[in-house]
């Protein structure tokens, strides 16, 4: 059964030079905006940039990238250009060690996200009726309280499970009625081998839509997630920087993501000439918020490698659509949805005198589960010693743990154990199917 | 510098003639709810209780009392007398054996929630200038969503840090220029000491107010904290059935919490002869439940012993105020903000063939931290298994971890070496000071 309405249809199917004006006038607010902020106000001003030289869709690449390294550099509030008093709510990257992202949100802002989500909740069939339940993490992360505020803004009745504890999710499951379901791809996974260990079929329960994403995977890996719960499992993709998730979403049709081109700004280029790619063709996302009143983000490199998919979809929504992100044009990757920088972990294993500065991250996947594995080499310090490794060992873990949220096994291995390698070190092997 | 500005002046301060009129016309509103869901139309039937039993507010005692079994017993949705359609959240106590205390809401109860802690801190002097960072656990426990709700309405700035991580909250504390800070006691102690071993005086950050609360604590621990950090530390009462926090909250002059009476009907009874306590004795609190509009709950028995303070409070407020929590009527514990019954315990014990039926739960403080610790005897497996006693105790811990949500210590002990009670077995021994 197609869902054949929307929930806000103007915005929706907006015809494209319609939703191109829409763009241009809400590109000049945010420009007017930006002025107010101490980062922009600079890098705007050394360019003569006002809102004026926003004429056509087209003159947005007239304004100057945006990248993480300047959100850092501008910590906590550099590029907040709203009045401060008016933000009520702050979420932040994971790490204490450098300066994690930090995005400030005001009323209009959280109002705005929820109604995204609520909009590609929607979209695939959602509704106030339904019973929807949040395995996110909740706190700083985006994909709790992003999804609690836009799950109740549709009416839906929530149920905030957070991460963790799958018996008692698949109770809640049972018990509580629960239809819809946001969970990353691996913890799905997860879920439905609990399931199988309980003895208890996913088809007798009222489970049928999963929100899946935050995660690289594969459509194979969807289509396996279908099977075993029986649902029908939806893309969706967000990052902080853009607000969290609802930045893109499947609709039924299951063949892209429909950006919400009313909030942001889409553009495809290629990450070396920084020039447009045409449709179709793979490069770096850079997205540009148009409807934050205390934070606003030009042309920000994501450094995500995408495309957007030619055609018109047969939903009717006017929105282009982006395929499943392909990889990065960096070196963070994501495991159990958290994103990771290789040199979040340098970081902490510089503090150890004993240890080598040779180290290698291993992922892989364990059954469903996927393992962060840290192997460094010891520099002074003997593999005999063994009480005084084993200590350090937890306290390296510890230390990772708090920089990066999740716990990775640690291996203190003998000096010239690790591969060497000539030029660029290679500091992630990632070997989970369908990767690297 | 005294507040002396109320959030709702009218109903803070209002004559309580007018605000016992308010009660009775707020409680035959919930009683006509009452009427709707299955558990109160029988109960309520049965005794032929109607919204015209009720015309003056000590009519209240004609109604019958509920208590937790009757929530277990009539769960998940037994009590609700709202349409589930309108409901948009469910808040659940921890447990997967058992049916756990579940409450549902509708946006009206969720805005009168959040008005209730909005009201709360803006009495201690919070405004839409300050920062509050909550290191609460979010998802199922109130603490978490609750006060993110309650400071978004104040329109404070918002860091919702979740628990743990000392040295992030201490990051976000500092960067942010957090000002209020919703901890459970023990933990504020924690952060105070990880505020010394990072050789940070707590007085160099913005930090004045802290929101102190589900967990038992003297006045004492109440002044170091306020000496350890450099603030002002409120207690905050609340609980699931009741919502969550913002039932009860002290006022700038510390001198007992003022329980919102134009939500709630306070009432405390000898807990024998369920009879009304004269103003000033200690009694079981009894509370009423007058804003919700999905899940009414009338008289309900908390268990919590308290006293209402007798005479006027000097900030004006007309609702009565509340000792702090004195102990409990039944054999509940609080650990490290959560509930928990020994009966928890004990159905996950008897699922393990190898032991004996006596064990005791050991509540102790080790530095400024809680610990629970779970002895129980073997009865048919020897200590000299060693590999498979550590195995079990692992999984016991597991499953435990599962049902009270935090990991006790567990240690299989001889039969025989644990005390024998003649009669009513001793479970829980609570060594820590101020308490047992």
């Amino acid at each position: 059964m197609k869902n054949v309405e929307y929930w806000q249809p103007e915005l929706e199917t907006m015809p494209r030079q319609q939703l191109e004006a829409l763009q241009v006038e809400k590109l000049r607010r945010t420009i007017d905006l930006c002025l107010q902020s101490p980062f922009y106000k600079r890098v705007l001003g050394e360019r003569g940039i006002t809102s004026d030289t926003i004429k056509t869709i087209d003159d947005v690449r007239r304004l100057p990238f945006t990248t993480k390294q300047d959100l850092r550099e501008n910590y906590p509030f550099g590029l907040v250009g709203g009045n401060m008093k008016d933000a009520i709510r702050i979420h932040s990257s994971s790490g204490t060690t450098g300066n994690p992202t930090v995005v400030t949100y005001s009323r209009h802002d959280i109002e705005s996200w929820a109604n995204m989500i609520a909009r590609s909740m929607y979209m695939v069939g959602c509704r106030d009726t339904d019973v929807f339940q949040n395995s996110s993490g909740y706190g700083m992360f985006t994909g709790g309280l992003g999804f609690q505020y836009g799950a109740e803004k549709l009416g839906a009745t929530t149920v905030p499970a957070a991460a963790g504890n799958s018996k008692r999710q698949i109770m809640f499951i049972r018990d509580f009625g629960t239809t819809c379901l946001h969970a990353i791809p691996s913890y799905a996974i997860r879920l439905a081998e609990v399931f199988h260990e309980e003895g208890i079929d996913p088809r007798s329960t009222k489970l049928h839509t999963l929100f899946i994403g935050a995660e690289p995977h594969t459509d194979e890996q969807r289509r396996r997630i279908e099977r075993l719960l029986g649902v029908k499992a939806y893309n969706s993709f967000g990052m902080t920087e853009m607000n969290g998730p609802g930045v893109a979403f499947e609709c039924q049709e299951q063949n892209g993501m429909h950006l919400w081109e009313d909030n942001y700004i889409l553009e495809i280029i290629d990450p070396d000439t920084l020039e447009p790619v045409p449709d179709g063709e793979i490069g770096e996302m850079v997205l540009t918020t148009l409807d934050r009143t205390m934070m606003p983000i030009l042309r920000y490199r994501t450094h995500d490698l995408t495309r957007i998919l030619p055609g018109d979809c047969p939903c009717g929504r006017t929105h282009r659509r982006i395929d499943r992100i392909k990889g990065r044009t960096d070196d963070m990757f994501i495991i159990k949805g958290v994103n990771v920088f290789p040199m979040q972990v340098e970081k902490i294993l510089v503090k150890y005198p004993g240890l080598g500065s040779n180290y290698l991250i291993t992922l892989d996947s364990e059954g469903d589960n996927d393992v962060m594995t840290v192997d460094v080499e010891l520099d002074g310090l003997n593999t005999d010693v063994y009480p005084e490794l084993q200590r350090m060992t937890k306290d390296i873990q510890r230390a990772l743990k708090d920089e990066i949220l999740l716990t990775p096994r640690v291996r203190l291995v003998k000096k010239g154990s690790l591969p060497q390698s000539e030029g660029k070190a290679v500091r992630v092997k990632d070997l989970r199917p369908g990767r690297g």
